[in-house]
């Protein structure tokens, strides 16, 4: 089976690295900046072209690891060969490919990938959506060699885990920015919040998230909040972002 | 060495716990809610009290870990023993205890304690301050028999790791909340983002969280951001959330 892969950012560089470790050959890497495309075709051992036109045609699967307006654009301007066409965007429906193709799929691993940092596949689940049963047997064939972890999601659906995903992880990175930022201000040194952070990640494998809730917001600590809205005076972004967030926490535990 | 506990909350159990299974003595728990000083105290094989003036005289440690108000309420009412007293908070000074007595401290663990969910001492930091010497030999004494990761911390450096605390830790669960809560409405399975949430954890200690940061804000994707933001049309506290922390993230990546 032959790949070829459109996109050479992060999601681009660990999925098509994973497959290629798994036996896939990755027949090529487009990419419309030139040195990306060079060097995930390197780590590839692959060829790699920055011209649309270029793309060779003989492929099996076509994956688009494209920003989502990206994707439409570079969909406008080329032509489909027959092959099966997948996307691996969170929020770009299934139908993107109706028009152009009849072979075509989404296949979004819900995870996070960050240059530097290698991804756990193994863990790592992966949504399936597929035109057709044809797609779909190979989507999941794929997805086999990574994962166990596979569900079918349409894209209303995908669309949902998606923005959750929003919140779960960028929002939760952006927190632990904050403090990051907060602490090195004052001199200390991030380090002694880590074991905090793997802590209150490993809770909620076991408890959910509204009864892994802690803190002075969810049992009303007027007094500490007040404080440390107080400590928050040089970060007028950071302050509102505490009283927002502390007033839903407690809120959100009021209601029940 | 006998310690007294003041105080039943999560802290207290899991602190307490700790130091019994390490062989301390813990003479007595008081609170003064019974039926949870009744509860540690059958835990912990000891004597409980509700009664203030039923604490014992003789031990040579007090630990009060009591929420900031109740412990600036609760040391008017008594008469502090000669013995060596701590406090397990954040936010509260050293200096609490000034007029009331000569050996005095804090021991601050920079975890997470929640019921049902065993916390690992081992890789838990713990802030020493102490009013001197004698003081500060017994309290890392102590720490040390719980974890190596034992740190020198003054007040006013406590109220900033305390308040980095509440965004790395309690905030970031609230994302994991927010995500839940979403998932949940539409019928989703919350299973689906964990691995996501551990490596997003687990990212940072390898990488800077600002280095972490990935998703539609950082990148300015405004395609993403504006269809998230449609969906949360339900959630009128979330869509605020979503476009204050949005906006920061793209600001503070932005800045750089």
């Amino acid at each position: 089976m032959k790949v070829v892969f459109v996109g050479s950012g992060n999601l681009a560089t660990h999925l098509a690295t994973a497959l290629h470790e798994k036996g896939i050959c990755i027949s090529q890497v487009y990419s419309r900046t030139t040195s990306n495309a060079k060097m995930l075709a390197e780590k590839l051992q692959t060829t790699y072209t920055d011209d649309p036109d270029q793309i060779v045609q003989d492929a099996d699967i076509y994956f688009y690891a494209l920003k989502d307006d990206a994707l439409a654009e570079f969909l406008k301007k080329v032509n489909l060969p027959d092959a099966i066409h997948v996307h691996t965007s969170g929020s770009v429906s299934i139908s993107i490919f109706r028009e152009l193709t009849y072979n075509y799929g989404v296949f979004y691993p819900v995870q996070t990938f960050t240059k530097d940092k290698l991804v756990d596949f193994s863990t790592t689940p992966i949504c399936i959506e597929a035109a057709n049963s044809l797609v779909e047997e190979e989507l999941i064939q794929l997805a086999e060699l990574l994962t166990n972890k596979i569900y079918n999601i349409n894209s209303e659906q995908r669309k949902v885990i998606h923005l959750a995903a929003v919140f779960a992880c960028n929002f939760s990175n952006y927190m632990y920015d904050a403090s990051a930022e907060i602490l090195n201000d004052a001199g200390l040194n991030f380090e002694i919040l880590k074991p905090l952070i793997s802590e209150t990640a490993d809770k909620i494998r076991t408890l959910t998230p509204y009864n892994a809730q802690t803190g002075p917001a969810v049992r009303f600590d007027k007094n500490i909040m007040d404080k440390q809205i107080a400590i928050l005076k040089p970060y007028p972004a950071l302050k509102k972002i505490y009283k927002l967030i502390s007033k839903n926490i407690y809120l959100r535990h009021l209601k029940k």
